[in-house]
């Protein structure tokens, strides 16, 4: 059977997007619960006319952020690629927004087509609450020495078995290749970019909960190395908050800076 | 009669105030909405177990933010400041927190005596709206000519009447100084910092929206001047919206860096 006239063919598309995860349950759609996913499905029904699932790059956490996430997904459009852009942006609601969509190349995946994805963790080492921030970094108030930290990441750089900093989110493999771990900092604020092939679940946050402990004086900068060759979950005392996450970035080869 | 034997006699305090504007009806206390002083009023009643007024440096609008409002406060307490801190930021809603907190000097008031106020106003200039941006910026679709929106601003420094661009919170005079009018930008961000002795109530959104016409090349930097010496409000055509206004910063004489 071919299909009716008038009627286009299926096409695939892939799409950046920011979002505010403060009001989301994460990313993945949940009975019953808000999502990243469930919001961009229902606008995608909305606009099409037609119940459409979408394919993320990485599932975040609940209440983590992203500005560069990456969707596929396909449908039959026949008009222009910036009027469904523009379509799905005014049905979205304000904590979501597509920043990009084009076509996808052929064979294009949002999760086995990342080469890289680079993640940035915000903190506020201040001893009083931030309202203006709240929403978007871990306040931290007891003072960080952050040359330890900086010392200590440098020991997260390579291909690792990362099992000690979080679980696969399939299969068993816990080896990643992280490319960069940097710190940055002005005034009280403090920014962690990470960069791997790909992320076990939870690795940044525990990473990052551990390098604080180290800026704190309670490991050095010796001990996080040597948690991370004992692949012993156990080891991770504590686990950064979700709200200073947020994925910046996901790069493909095919396209770059996608 | 002499205070009671225990109880403290009542001392003026001053406190810096960092809010997000987003939730609550402004500064000012009005019945049945959420405000800033409501907010403060109610904290400092649940420590103090006393009904105690505050007065603010000045009113901002529904919807803005600060960073560096002064509200000062008499009340009697007998622990130590440091508590009177740290028991207030435990009781205020995690989007108004005291920043700093102090024994205000002799004849204080956040008003009368401020010797300057810094707002900065925040513009996104790109095609799609940002979620983790839209509680704190203004989204400005159309493209910004920044060079033209720095010279207009250079015609608002000095001792001019501001009434095009206001009304005066209080009498008749709209006659205000501007010390510093400048435009900054970071990849798709403007920020717009002014510094005057006194704000027209809607002064600074009613020049940024002005100036916004400006960077469109709907107005002239030499139109916005003629507008400037004509002292007729009916002029401002665009009010900038309030999510991207922050009061930044009170100065005072007696205390540097209030």
């Amino acid at each position: 059977m071919t299909s009716q006239s008038g009627a286009g063919e299926p096409q695939r598309f892939w799409a950046k997007v920011e979002y505010d995860g403060t009001d989301f349950y994460g990313f993945q759609v949940q009975a019953a619960e808000r999502t990243v996913q469930g919001e961009i499905e229902r606008a995608l029904e909305a606009v099409t006319g037609t119940e459409t699932r979408i394919v993320g790059a990485g599932r975040t956490d609940r209440g983590a952020h992203a500005k560069g996430q990456v969707v596929s997904f396909t449908t039959v459009w026949q008009h222009g690629l910036h009027d469904l852009h523009r379509a799905l942006n005014a049905v979205l609601a304000a904590d979501v927004s597509i920043r990009e969509l084009d076509l996808a190349p052929e064979g294009f995946h949002p999760r086995f087509s990342a080469k890289k994805r680079a993640y940035r963790y915000t903190i506020l080492n201040q001893r009083w609450p931030s309202p203006l921030e709240r929403r978007t970094a871990w306040h931290v108030i007891e003072k960080l020495d952050l040359g330890r930290m900086i010392e200590a990441s440098r020991s997260l750089v390579g291909t690792h078995d990362f099992a000690t900093f979080g679980q696969p989110p399939q299969g068993e493999n816990t080896v990643r290749t992280v490319a960069q771990a940097e710190w940055q900092a002005s005034g009280p604020r403090l920014w962690f970019d990470i960069e791997a092939n790909a992320f076990l679940y939870r690795m940044v946050r525990s990473i990052v909960g551990t390098l604080v402990l180290v800026g704190w004086g309670q490991l050095s900068p010796k001990e996080l190395e040597s948690f991370l060759l004992a692949r012993d979950r156990s080891l991770v005392k504590q686990v950064a908050p979700a709200q200073g996450l947020c994925l910046m970035r996901v790069d493909y080869v095919a396209r770059e800076g996608v």
